[in-house]
């Protein structure tokens, strides 16, 4: 069975540290508790992640390797990351800090097209560093990056990208301005011989990206950039996979997107995009959220806010069957609980649990 | 002129707040150095970001509130993400904690189709909180599920969503498990009279879980969820907002994502992802990474690793004309600079400071 390898640093105590990294090789396969993960043989051979050692962290904190089942990924790029990091990620004294993906992983995600051999191909850079800027500030006008451009192209830089932070916006919409910097570098290449690998930038939803990669390949890009943690990591394995045709390079933007504030990320960025409702993880279970943090977020998906419709607020993340009826007072009627594993921890019992639950929610007085 | 006004948590001396303040005023909107974007009236007036206020936070560190003119979103779901937190999500000690969208933006982002008021008539639950659970563990086959939601529907709970880590598994195929849970909650419907709404989990890039979607939905599947941080917020608005008729379900999975550790982000995830060319914020410039993470990601990005392409290490984030020598000696040649604002520091030397740039990159020992 082959394995895929990754490394958590746990803080706290250390003599915590192994019950924690066995609850990790749990929460991010079967997310139950043990005794029911290990009902079933197959469960228990072939999805269950195994913690092969926790040792102290060079850095402080406790690291601990958890081999998973690869086939826990279902060789999918979105999967992938929930069986890395999914929910553990909410824990916020766990860090993802390495990972060892088996050959077939690798296999089937493909990694780099075109990589360092064939960036250096595209600009024809050899035997050294390669050199690169970008036309900025956002609220320049196409015809001013355009002369940025030329500028840079003048004077022998390699790489000319845009900032990440030109959309489609109304002062310089994408496709003017892929255009003008196109027709500049290709100016300055007839004038001086040397062609400026242009990148324009993709961002929008997926459908806008791969629009904008289209029509930027059409019109000779011979490369493009997106940022991959601000689009989400699978949109940007099928732009690379699935359609784009030249190499693409990787913005970090977003990339430390967690330091939102519970509050703003569940409570209003999640509403504003369209949840319907929105699952979190709060105070009763196993994550640790304190309540204030819990009634901020339940009261902003509820708030008038600019005619949007409120969001139904979903408590999760480990509520037991006891406490279901101080849950409801806590959040009050316009709430859904989520009540996952508990029900299933005493075999043969699952309807017994399961009523247990709905009358506790039905008699509470919230 | 309509604002978009966010406020940020910044750690650290409360003396350097103001400072830190203005500079992230910057470098969500224009990313480069004030004198720079002062140029040109219509930049300094209608993109740049105004810094508010800078007041003590009631936990500790410094709110700052700064207002961004709205346009600066282009309305695009990606690009508000870039200007809410794009590159500053990447200082560890800032926090995006607030954020007050005006109107405009509300109406162009839409939020809810449903909300509380459309699940509530989709289950017929009317004054009193919500039943939710999941069908799981990993590992159980389409039929297995369905017979946990049979008994979950036969004891009343409302709502039964399939596990988040359900994806397209061999053990277990999307459409086996949606066919068989919804069957199975037809067939308790007959018995009971009670419809337990089934949520199936959609997971996969773009096309993928668009697919997902358009599957279950046929079926007769009458809400959906996904992992929205695990996506990315941009494709879960697009699915919200042009793909499902029905209500979605948002879950936090992968939503404290900024805890993989830097060298396995942009050394690994990102290569394994596909991106040719990774830029990252390196130790020379303002964001103070350490240089063994900066080695280690490049070394990373380059290795060996079953028969993947090496990607193209970038460092950024500020680069000064000054360091071009020192950074490409400790990258050696299989690097691309990145030296964005530093060339257009001195008016009127846009040619001088690139060539300069160039001259610096050719003549590095590497």
């Amino acid at each position: 069975m082959e394995l895929l390898r990754v490394t958590y640093r746990i803080g706290g105590n250390a003599a915590d540290a192994p019950a924690r990294a066995e609850a990790i090789a749990l929460e991010q396969t079967v997310e139950v508790p043990k005794p029911v993960a290990l009902r079933e043989p197959f469960i228990a051979r072939e999805i269950v992640g195994r913690v092969e050692s926790v040792e102290p962290a060079p850095d402080g904190g406790t690291h601990a390797v958890i081999a998973y089942p690869v086939a826990t990924t279902a060789f999918d790029p979105a999967q992938l990351l929930g069986v890395l990091f999914g929910n553990t990620s909410l824990h916020a004294d766990v860090q993802c800090v390495d990972f060892d993906p088996p050959a077939s992983l690798c296999e089937a995600l493909e990694g780099p097209r075109a990589g360092v051999a064939g960036l250096r191909d595209l600009t024809g850079v050899r035997g050294r560093a390669l050199t690169c800027t970008a036309v900025k500030p956002l609220g320049h006008s196409p015809q001013a990056l355009a002369d940025l451009l030329r500028t840079f192209a003048r004077a022998g830089i390699d790489v000319v990208k845009d900032d990440q932070g030109l959309a489609n916006h109304e002062f310089c919409p994408f496709e003017a301005r892929v255009e003008a910097c196109l027709a500049a570098a290709e100016q300055v290449a007839d004038e001086t011989g040397h062609r400026v690998l242009y990148v324009p930038n993709l961002i929008g939803t997926p459908e806008r990206v791969f629009a904008q990669l289209r029509f930027a390949e059409k019109r000779g890009a011979r490369a493009v950039m997106v940022s991959p943690m601000l689009l989400g990591l699978p949109t940007f394995w099928e732009l690379c996979h699935r359609h784009a045709g030249v190499p693409v390079l990787a913005h970090p933007s977003h990339a430390g997107a967690v330091r939102y504030a519970p509050e703003l990320l569940f409570g209003k960025l999640l509403r504003l995009y369209g949840a319907d409702a929105v699952i979190f993880v709060g105070y009763a279970g196993r994550f640790g959220i304190p309540r204030a943090t819990c009634a901020a977020i339940a009261a902003n998906l509820r708030a008038g806010w600019h005619g949007l419709a409120p969001s139904l607020p979903v408590p999760g993340g480990g509520i037991e069957l006891r406490d279901v009826a101080e849950v409801v007072q806590f959040y009050g009627h316009d709430a859904m609980l989520l009540v996952g594993g508990s029900l299933q921890l005493e075999a043969g019992k699952l309807l017994e649990r399961s009523r247990a639950y709905v009358e506790a929610v039905r008699a509470a007085p919230g």
